[in-house]
Formats: C-alpha cells, structure tokens, sequence
C-alpha cells in the first residue's frame, strides 16, 4: 500500500481526499495534520466519517506528524506546501500541492502569479519549483509519471483549460481571446463562513466577483498559450451561484474562417480519445451529471450564425477540480490505473 | 381607477401583476380570466392571496369574462393576444400582451419570429401589430404613453437589452457582435412542472439550454441594432441556476480603440439619468439587490487588459422581467408617475 | 407622521422594518443607529434599499443619534433595550423592544428567564419592566394601545402561542403538556455567519438544536398557561431546516375525551374571529402561503385515531415572526388600524 | 458473482442500487427492466453512468427480460413486484420488493394496508406473501438470511421503526403512544414532477401532508407493537422540506416513570450494538452527517423536565432508506458481510 500524509485535512479539500481513498485498494493514509482542529479524530469535525475513518488529527509540530509516508499531499493555502516540502523530499518522499506552490515552473513565472496575488514573490523552494509539474492529468501524464513534486491545479482552470485545450492545439481560436464565464458552487470558497456564503444570502441569489482578476486566469492563459504556440488571453468572470459543488464554465471565443462546429467537435473527440474522465458530446449535460464524479462533460454547441465558438465545461469542483484530480495524479505517480479507486458515479439526485 | 381585466390569472406572470396591483393606488383588477384553472377565487389557486384578493376566476367564454376595464393585460403564451385583442380595442380598451404577439411592429418581422418558434406565420391582428410599440419603458417611454397595444418584452431581453443599450447608442461595441451570457431562475420558465424543474433534478445543479437559439434574441439583436444604427448579433447561452426568481447577464463585447472602462461608466451613467429604476455602478451587485423589485442593476466592468467592453445586468425576472415592466408600462399609458406601485425593495433576505 | 428611531437598524430584524415602514402611509423612520456598521447609508449595507431609503446610520454615541421620535424601536440583542430605554421614556418616547428584556413583567420571571439564558439575572429598569406588555397583538391588543413598553415576542413563540392559545383557552389539552416540534429557516439566527449556517453546511442537511432548552420556551408556558389558567409544560424541538424564511411549528398534545377535530376547529374559528392576521383551516397550507406577510396560517389536523390534538402553525419568522409584528404591534400604540401597511401579500414564488 | 435482475431500473430506487452495486465486489446487475423508458442505455436516463453502466433497459415482456439472475429485485410501485414474482421463483431465483407488496406476511395484514391504500386487496402472491420477511436487518437479520422473498421497508418507516425499536423492547413507552414528526426531502416522492416538488414552489418553502394517515404508519405500528408485545398507536405527520435527499424523524413518547436519559441511551446503546449501521449518541447530528451512506443516526434526547421519551433519527431516504437497506438485505441474503460495498460515507459537503 502506497502512504499518504495529508497536511491539510480539516479543509474541504482534504476530507474529499480521505473521502476517495477510502474506495481505494492500493493507497492509505497514514497521517492526518491540520493548522487548528487538531488534537481529535478527523471524525470529530467530519461526523459522517464516524467509524470509516477516526483516526487522529495532529498540528505539524506534533512528534507524530512526522508519519510514515510515501508522499505528502498539502491541501493547504498558498505558501504552506512550498516551506514545508524541501525537508519531506529530502526523506525521499513526493509531493503534492493544492495551491499555487507548485503550479509554475520557474521563479519568475511564481512571482508573477504572487505579485497579482499580493503574496510574497520569492519562493521558497526554487529547486523544487525548477521540476514540478503541473498535475492537469489529460495534458502532462508522462510528466506526472516522473514528478517529485506535482502542482494541482486551481478548480476554474481545470474546466477552462481542458474545455479550450483541443481548440488552442488545433488553432481554432481567433485572434488569441477567450472568454470564460464561470459560475461555482459555494464550496469552492472552502469551509470557512463569510457573509456572501451565510445560507440566507447566498440562496436564491447570484452575483459576479473577483472582477479585476481571478487568481486561476495566469494559469488558464499559461497552458493555452503552451498547446497554441502563441499568447492566450482571457477575460474571466467567476460568478457565484447557489450551489454547494459544481463548476460550468461556459467558453467562447472566435471561430477562424472555415472552421465549424462539425470539425471542432471531431478536434475533441480526437483529442480526448485516451482520456477516461472526459466525456465529449455536442448535447447539453449539467453539472449534476458530474457531481461527485471526476468525470468532466464538455458540450461542444459553435454558433456558426456568430461564428463563435463556444464550449461548455462540468465538473464536480471538489472532485477533478480537487480531491479527484490530486486522486488521479497519485494513481500516475505511483503507476497505478488513473481511474483507480476513480471510475465511480455520484449519486443521483 | 383605472381597471384593468387580466387574461392569464393564474400563472406566474398574472399573479405578480396581482401582487403589484394591491399595492397601487391608481389601478385596480376588475376581471380575472384563465384558460384550466377557473370557477373558483384566485386565492383557492395562490393562498398567500387569501383575504387580500378573492376575486373570482373566470373562463375566457363566461359572461362574467366581459368585465369593466380601461385595459386588457394579456400575461398569456404567443397567439393568444393577438387572437382576443381586435375585440377588446374595438371596446376602447388598451392592450397590454406579455408574450411575443405585439414585440415586433410588422408582420414581416412577426413572421420571422414565428418561424424560429415554429409558430404559424400569420400575425391575427396586423392593424393591431402596426401601430404596437414594444415595451421596454427605458427606450420607449414617449410612444408608450400614446400607445393603444403594448408588447411587454421577455424576460432574458430586457436584461440584455438595457444592459447593451447605451454601449449600442455610443458606438462602444467593435464589430457588431456581443455574446450574453444568462442565467435564469427557475420561474421563468412558468408554473408547470417538467423533469428539469423537478426539485431533486434541479438543486445544486446548472445547465444550459435551447443552445440553437432563444426565441428573445431577437428583440435583443433588434433594439440593439436600432440604437446602434447597424447590426449587433448576438451570441446567447441561456442557462439554468438553482433560483426561484432572478436574471443575470453577462454581456460581453469588443471595445473600440480609445474606448475605457471610464467612458463606458459615463456613458451608461449618463444614458440612465432618467431612468429611475436603473442603477449603474462600477461596483459587483447580486440578482439578490433587486429580487422583489422593478429595479435593474448595471455594473460597468470592461476587462481593459484584453479590450472587453463587459456589463453584468442583474433584474428579477418576474418583476421588471415581467410584470414590474408591464406596471411601469400601464403607468405610462394611464399618465401616472412611471414609479407608482414600484417604488419599493424587495424582502431581504 | 409618527416618527420612529430604530436601534440596531443593520440586523435583519432592523431592515425588516425599514422595509415595512417604506410602505406605511402613517409611521416614518427618522434616524437609525446600529452598533459597528455605521457612518455609511443604510443602502450601503443593504443595496436593495438604494434610492428607497438612503438614510446615514450613526453610532448609539453620535449626536445625531439622539433623533426626532414618538417611539424607540430597539432591534438588538438581550440586554441593550433595558440598559437605553429609561433616558428615552423620560423624554416621552415610547419603547418597542425585539429581545427577551421586556416580554415578562417582572423581575421575578425576568431573572428566571436570564438565568436560563445565562445572562445577569439584574434587570436594568425594573420600573419599566413592571408596566410593560407581551406584544403578540392577538392576545393583548387592549393592554398594548396603552403600554409605553412593548416586548415583541419570540419568533417560535407567536408560532406556538398562537397556535395553542384557542386550545389552552378551551380546555382542550388534557394532562398540560404539549410538543411543539419547530422548523425555521436560518434566518432566524441573524445575519452573522456560522458554521452551520455556511450554505455548502446548511444546504440539503436538517438538524436539531438547543436540546436542553430553547430560550423562547419560557414565553410560551407563560402565555399558554395564563390563557389555561393551570399550568403547561412544553417540549420543544428547534430544527433548522434549509430555507431562508419560514418556521412551521407542528404543535401536538392529548385531546380531552369527548373532543373532536370538529369541536377544535370551531373554537379556533371562534377565537380568531377578529384577527385579521391568522387564518385558520382544516387543510393542509404552507410556509410559502404566508412568506413575505404577516399572516398566521393555523391547520387544525387533529388525530382522533389516536386521541391527539394537531395544530399546524405557519409564519414568516421575519414578519409575524419579528419586524411585521412590531408594525402591529406600532399600529396599536398609535392608534392605527392594526393592518395599516400590513395588509399585503409576499411575492410568490 | 450474484446476479441481479433489476425491475424499475429507471426511478430513483433503481438507480440508487446500480449506484450502489457498481462499487461492490461480489454483486453485479446483469438485467435492467422498466416500464416506460426503455430501448436505451440506462446512461441515457442517467447520463452520470455514461461510461460506468451503459446496460441497455428493456420492456418486461421484451425476450431480453428473462435475463440471468441469482434474485430479482423489484424498485417498481404497489402491485408489481406480486404479480411478477411467483413466475422468477419457480425459477428458483430470490426476490427483493422495494413497495408495500410484501411487507406484512399474512393476507389479512396487507388486506388491512391495501385498504388504506385504496388498493385491490386480494394480494396476488398469498403463498410467497406467507413466508415472506420483512426486510429491516437490524430486527429480522437471521429470517434475511433465509429468506426467499424479502419485502423492503418504507424509508420513514426505518427511520422511526430503529428510532424506537430500543425504546418499544425495552418498555420505556408509556401509554403505548408515540408520535412521530418527520420530515423528508423530495426525492422520497420519486422523480416523478409534480406541482408541489417544482423548484418554485418547493424551494424556502415547507408543508405538511397525508395529514389523513401515510402509508407507512402500519409498517411502524407493527414492528413496534411486536417488539413491546402490547399495542403501540403512532401519530405521524409527515412534512416536505427543501431537501432533496434525507429524513429526520423526531419521535417522543412518554417517559414511564423512573426511566431517565440515561438509562435511555444505555439501552439504545446495549440494542445496536452489533449493527454496524446505526450510530448512537446523546449528541445532536444531522441529516447531513448520513447523506449518501447507510448510516443512522440516532441522538437520545430526553426531555426529563416534560417526561417525555425524544428521540431523533436521520437517515438518507434513498440508501438506508432505499436501495442502502436493499443492499444490506442482498448481502445477508448471500451470505455476504452485511457492511460489503456499503461501509463508504457519502461525500461532504
């Protein structure tokens, strides 16, 4: 069994984690570590894991956080992962990184994203950022396969990158612009309470925000541009609506002379033809056909009229926008099937 | 008091027009008509309605459906008005129709409408169809007060259209094209129930729709067209969201060289100083700031960085998406103060 | 115009009011006070009030807080009213008070109530207390035309009171002891975010609360018991459920032989025969029925099966429930019609 | 393998146990029947299976209906599973019935429900309706375990028959009366759409219903009165709330005397304590902390100030209420550890 230290449970992030590594035969966690609830099973703050899994949650300076471990997963805010990995890599362990740690591959590109993040733009393990790997399966398998250290990607970027990737690869894009409105369920903001979140504000209502910049957009325009060979960019508009889990993210962009709706859907049929998780069609789906899956369903639906191409996107946020897609990478890294402890349905309704 | 007599009673669109008009001081309901739900008081079909409105519901065809009334307001599905109206002018009543009948003043204009709905070509009313004016009271407030027949504009348009109206009078939109992002709560689709609306289907679930084309493009790409001078089409992808009562349009458009954030706020500042019910800003609002009201709130929020003119147009759909609109419409044609039974916030929260 | 100065105006409670007040033709808001979100309009707190009511709220300590006003609404927490309303009574001012700290009048039954509640059992204007009156309009409407001080009741309590209080009245509870089982939607709890009430937390889940006492209990064995002349012992059991608005209580105890559904439903009648807000039936309503208005629907279900009396009990908790109370209750003290600016339904769906 | 033939494939029931089964080692559904959508994948219905279970769907009398099966398993209404069954056990296969069919093992009994239920009362199957058992393993494991026909119980029944069932054995039931306040989410009326589950109506919004008597009320009686050996009579009112998944049954009886809290919670503790389902704890839980798994929770909450038994159970209406129950049934019945592909919680939030 491949050991997993997981930094970071108490998140929703984390619990997803634990949640599908319990349905997996060949990967445990060992370890349980979080920043202030700690000190009780992980059962204690997650009730419905009572007698699935109640083992101890302990802060990182605890003696038994050091765990047994074959890779640590941080599910961690931006700047955790990158203090805390050097010393587990040198114990010869992997990683694997929620946030924005280990997304860019140079200094500069990181201080770039930290500047807009208003974050500090040294990072703190430039030796280990030079290799990592961004963890979006379906674009760097091999990649993954090799990894110390794999970047997981934001849950936005998960449904706009791979909703644009066959289209940025086969020049279906014109003009090198994209639009992305995204609409999220809630717990995409985590679990911590906020006014905008509180139940009787958020029902029944939908509002747009992060206007001037949503931290994924740098990410979305850095594969994009890598898979057309020139500059992707991106007018992003992250709405909130009431939902708990989901993402739809509706793309458009503009169609090049004699490209339709027919070839673009053939593009990502080919495309994603060795990809297990996406499920490409040209009729309507919802995000209900995603949630609690890692599945990811694109619809393909141009406006020939406008010549505008178009491309909706569903997935499950904290699925393979998260936990499912971290789940994915450990299968790769540690050379299991992909879809392992993965080929499951949510349930209906 | 001006009397109205309402066709249509006891679906959405009637019952808010009910709500509206207990609190006006002016107008009053005189008659209710339905097609199925008859022969009891309207309260027996909408409770909340009990011992404030316990009018009776009558058949198109009983004697009672004669009524008094200075104005007929249709809130009925396409062919309805146009087939009933003719006869109630000749009385020398008013016309107010909810549905797509009298949006278009020409019969050639109709019959293109009917085509794309699948509807019979032939307009019913066509001296009626002429001289009709379309309804939206931000653009057409001076022919409204002389007009004999109004059509009251859908839902999704009036969110798009007065969200686009004065970046399409100043020439803020490059090429001729904008893409309307919407989102709809679930009312607009009526009172009926199908599979989609079922609530176990339809919570913490979005999806999109009618992606060949909505039947309110085309009052859109009309008065869109008007003010600009030229033709603006329209990409529109209507979507689902787990709402009861709420639009939000993202709109999205090509700015011209020069053309600023700043420029495009004055414009639609400017543009909107006699509206009263339009509140422009720069700042994120939310469907929730105007559910239960007339009000409409534009944020002005072009994406410089990538040349996107952007406004986020926010309305309840069954007030000034619908029956607030058809009030603030019958104000106008009765010489009352446009604000008249309008002039108040929804319930928060 | 009778002038209100409403305290903590920034709660639910406070712009529940507001909004009740914009429509009263008799009673206007002339300052507002809240605790931490001041020197900004009201509208800034709560935008759906922009252009309706854009009044400054000021701090308690501000001397604009001092204010014109025949009565001082306090919409705060236990302990505030008490400490502020002497210096307003001294100056004529007549008092209306949303928390525990005038609904019993004594210090006896104040000090009982504190103690459960944990708070200083002291009551900080016991000369006050001593005159001041339950304000549930349907059982005091005499005693509060001529009260200086109001306690408006608990939100479960109106529910529970006055679905029992025919059946207390009657003798038609056998052995003193009832269950209320309450469900509310969350906006009972206030406008600040909790855990619970985050809405990936809230959202399709349900959960009983307060198991050990539920501070509206008191209220309730008080009324019921005066009304019974011996006394009721009451179980209750709070619920969340996940709505925003609402509480249905399901309110049951044994039925004296020889009592029927019948009987229960004819004293009901009778014992609301002139209260304008309640509405008594034998059929099934909901919570949607009086949403947005402050009517009491009341079910008469009783079970002769199994000898059980059954009544169940529907309100806006934020209406009849709170700030639509408080209008009844300003209507009476001032000598309006109690229905004056109440006599409106909610906005359906 | 055990084979299972699945009729009424496509309602929620059935699609809960292809969910359920596609997880588990030793059960496969080899036949999917239902009565009206048929002639495509079962991921055409339910487009999250696509990839995961596309088995096509038949008509009953289609020849790919007889199938290879080990048991058949009825999700279909009163009145299916009775007439198909005899045919599939001379075949020697077992049968699992999710409706009333054969849940009460003497043709008077179900003369007695079908009357309730304005059903034909002659039962079409009296020789398998004599030996058949009641399908809740917590009381009736040993009888599953030899069972050739095997009637499911109705999902408010298990939450209140284990809400009580320590309670009834135990003689802490005074009176013989209990009363049970349920509420359900909307998938427990099926998929079927209907006025009151459209999203409009059913969202902030909750009611009470079949006031006159549901139909699992004798389920409960029954069970109840066996394990206390004398009658036990139940006032039960079931109430929709805006869930779509979950019931919270809150149970209270009268405490005889002496009987404490927590002598209450020992004996609850003592009866389940070899059922790995059902989760005991005098602290409040939530219907969210059983949402996708098997799981119940049960929280022991006496009101020993009232004399008054409380007991608060939660499940998931469609796993241990449905398909979870039916699982466990299947497991005991092949002689499978009863937990086999049901010790998984549901995934939070």
């Amino acid at each position: 069994m491949i050991k997993v230290k997981l930094v970071g449970a108490t998140g929703y992030g984390g619990v997803g984690l634990i949640e599908l590594l319990l349905r997996h035969p060949e990967i445990e966690i060992t370890t349980l570590i979080a920043a202030s609830e700690t000190g009780k099973p992980i059962s204690h703050f997650y009730p419905h894991l009572a007698g699935l899994c109640d083992k101890m949650v302990y802060a990182a300076d605890a003696h038994e956080a050091e765990g047994e471990a074959d890779v640590v997963v941080y599910s961690t805010p931006d700047g955790i992962g990158m203090q805390l990995a050097p010393e587990e890599v040198k114990k010869g362990r992997k990683i694997l990184d929620y946030s924005g740690d280990f997304r860019f591959n140079s200094t500069e590109l990181y201080a770039e994203y930290a500047t807009r993040q208003g974050l500090d733009t040294d990072h703190k393990a430039p030796e280990l950022l030079q290799d990592s790997v961004y963890g979006l399966a379906e674009l760097h398998r091999a990649e993954i396969a090799d990894a110390t250290v794999v970047g997981n990607p934001g849950c936005y970027a998960v449904a706009c990158i791979l909703g644009l990737a066959p289209a940025a690869r086969e020049k279906m894009i014109e003009n090198g612009k994209i639009i992305c409105d995204g609409k999220t369920g809630i717990s995409g903001a985590g679990k911590k309470p906020k006014p905008g979140f509180h139940y009787p504000e958020a029902y029944d209502n939908t509002y747009a925000y992060k206007l001037a910049g949503h931290q994924h957009v740098m990410e979305v325009e850095r594969e994009l541009s890598l898979l057309a060979g020139s500059d992707i960019k991106t007018t992003f508009t992250p709405q909130v609506i009431p939902m708990a889990r989901g993402i739809l993210a509706t793309l458009y962009g503009t169609l090049p002379q004699g490209v339709t709706q027919e070839k673009v859907l053939a593009a990502y049929t080919d495309f994603y033809k060795d990809s297990p998780f996406v499920r490409v069609s040209d009729s309507p789906s919802s995000t209900g056909h995603v949630r609690g899956s890692n599945f990811v369903n694109l619809t393909v639906a141009c406006d020939e009229r406008t010549g505008t191409l178009r491309i909706i996107s569903h997935i499950d946020n904290l699925i393979k926008g998260q936990a499912g897609s971290a789940l994915q990478n450990l299968n790769i890294m540690f050379g299991f099937d992909e879809m392992t402890g993965l080929n499951l349905p949510g349930a209906h309704p």
